[in-house]
């Protein structure tokens, strides 16, 4: 078993006990903690496509451990069979969240570790399995954590710190990863103010974000998305920090829809800008932020909430799931490696140079 | 009887109607429009209490009829107990909405208009009254038409037009503000587009200024407040219009919160804002920005929504109702006497010199 960290009170986002995975059930946050045991590579699929697990680390992981749970029913047959149960069941989980880079990673992942391996037996191919599932987690928390231990400096005492959506824990299996060096400064008695934009439409920064960091004890505002220039205005911020889902070789970056706003807010108050970015998010092979495909979600997220209609029937509607913030507005990437700064071009790719020294 | 404008299908928000006021219940848009006769001098400090009707316009006009149907017991009893009743109701109904400038202002311009008067008894009173309100409301009228026909230049053919919050129609009784160009526009057959920012907490840009605009047939898309600057980085926009709820002498104004993030947007991508500003909300008396006071509204607009949780419970919240955008953001303000530009401080206090010639 892989713990979550002692920092963090909530149930792990993910966790793996006695051969058993089990999903804290996020679509019923902030108002209800509930963890589920997940049994079958069915309700694993369910858990994933209905986002009770989300967040594009969380999703790996959770990915590694539900294909764990789905050979279970192989374990005392023949290696063929094991093998082809795996072909099967990976192809399958694949489909939950079909744009979700680290579900094929961690899938793909999971059947090259059982196809290189030398097990006799189909018992033994599961049990390679489950350490690799269980490596994979475990790397996620140590990025989450090297994130946290770069950023940290950032964080000074009487500080305030602004964040758009959740790139928190619960997205992550250990610290989060805009999150993690807010957790270490915390844990480190440094005093320090968050402010959490609550994120339409879809309300993560307000559901999950003001909710884990409240949580665990932090001093956290929630504010609607509208607020988070005002609140610079106020000489309230000092940094911000958000996650992303892509970056781009020349460091424009896609994050959550309102993200470029709030990037365009920082650099007119002459705040520093910074994108927590575990270094797997990295897209070398996108040259520019134009080149990024954006999500468009359906009109409801904007036109309901609960189910419950805040806008007129039929009322056009534009849901860009992202939007993509130019690399001149970066102050720098924090990475499990260290920070990245400009010229991003050339020091992004450094990240992939084993010896890492241009970091 | 003063008309509402044809371009606008809606029922008018505020009607006079054979010595009967009715009220347009925005509180029900955009499900259900529904136009109530208020009776009572208590039922019109109910209706605009409980923002059955809002907008500073469209609260001065209900003032000044609301205390016409205020006086009408009295019609037919002496002078001095009119005086005496006039006295009591316009203090009354001045406590509706405290802070709202245009309804003290309105309410003291009846009061007035009632004293000078030379009328020979009660009901001659009375009708000097009714003859005061529907002065108000057809200069209110044509201080919309005024903004209108001086803003319709910025709407060109194919342009893309973004508004926040409602300075429509639905806060007036004419035209709207920020809206008044754009109806024009589309009066003369300027085909373009507007993005109703849905401005959170209260959502006057998704259940009023999309439903208003929706309504006269013009192409109105909704997004949430996050979403502008991604619009604007697509190119969808070439001009944001706003209203404002005050205008300091140097030109910085207060308007709903979320704004000022709107202003900063626009200056990064090179794009000119206005702001839709009847000459009566300069406030001279206000040197700059930093001298309005903002109000803080209730945590639950926030974490609530329809009665609904949102957020964490007991989670720590701010709500200003309002930001202040400086002047540098500003490209100009559309007044009904003519487009006010930079120098503001010079050209804001010429509007009140008779001859308006600076304009």
């Amino acid at each position: 078993m892989v713990s979550s960290s002692p920092l963090l009170t909530l149930p792990a986002t993910i966790a793996w006990k006695e051969d058993a995975l089990y999903l804290l059930d996020q679509t019923r946050l902030p108002h209800e903690s509930v963890v589920e045991r997940v049994r079958t590579v069915e309700e694993v699929w369910r858990g994933i496509h209905e986002l009770r697990v989300r967040g594009a680390p969380a999703i790996g992981v959770a990915g590694a451990y539900g294909l764990c749970v789905a050979m279970q029913p192989a374990r005392d047959g023949s290696r063929e069979a094991f093998y082809a149960a795996l072909e099967q069941h990976a192809a399958y989980l694949d489909t939950a969240r079909p744009t979700a880079v680290n579900l094929s990673w961690a899938l793909r992942r999971m059947t090259q570790a059982a196809q290189r391996s030398d097990a006799v037996d189909a018992e033994a191919l599961y049990q390679v399995m489950v350490a690799e599932a269980s490596k994979i987690h475990q790397e996620d928390q140590a990025i989450c954590k090297g994130i946290g231990v770069h950023g940290l400096p950032l964080i000074t005492p009487g500080s305030g710190v602004l964040t758009h959506c959740n790139a928190g824990a619960l997205a992550t299996t250990g610290l989060g990863t805009a999150t993690a060096p807010l957790y270490l400064a915390h844990q480190n008695g440094v005093a320090f103010r968050v402010f959490a934009d609550e994120t339409r439409p879809l309300l993560q920064g307000a559901r999950l974000t003001a909710f884990e960091l409240q949580q665990a004890g932090l001093d956290v505002t929630l504010i609607t998305d509208g607020m988070a220039a005002s609140m610079m205005a106020q000489g309230l911020v000092d940094v911000v920090i958000v996650g992303t889902d892509r970056v781009a070789a020349n460091g424009d970056f896609a994050n959550k829809i309102g993200t470029l706003g709030v990037a365009v807010a920082a650099r007119y108050f002459n705040l520093p800008f910074y994108v927590a970015c575990p270094s797997s998010t990295l897209d070398l092979q996108t040259a520019r932020g134009a080149d990024i495909v954006i999500e468009e979600r359906s009109d409801g997220e904007v036109t309901h909430l609960g189910g419950r209609s805040i806008a007129p029937p039929d009322i056009k509607v534009r849901n860009p799931a992202f939007d993509v913030t130019p690399n001149e507005l970066v102050t720098g990437f924090i990475t499990e490696r260290g920070i990245v700064r400009a010229p991003f071009g050339k020091n992004l790719a450094a990240l992939f140079v084993s010896d890492g020294g241009a970091l």
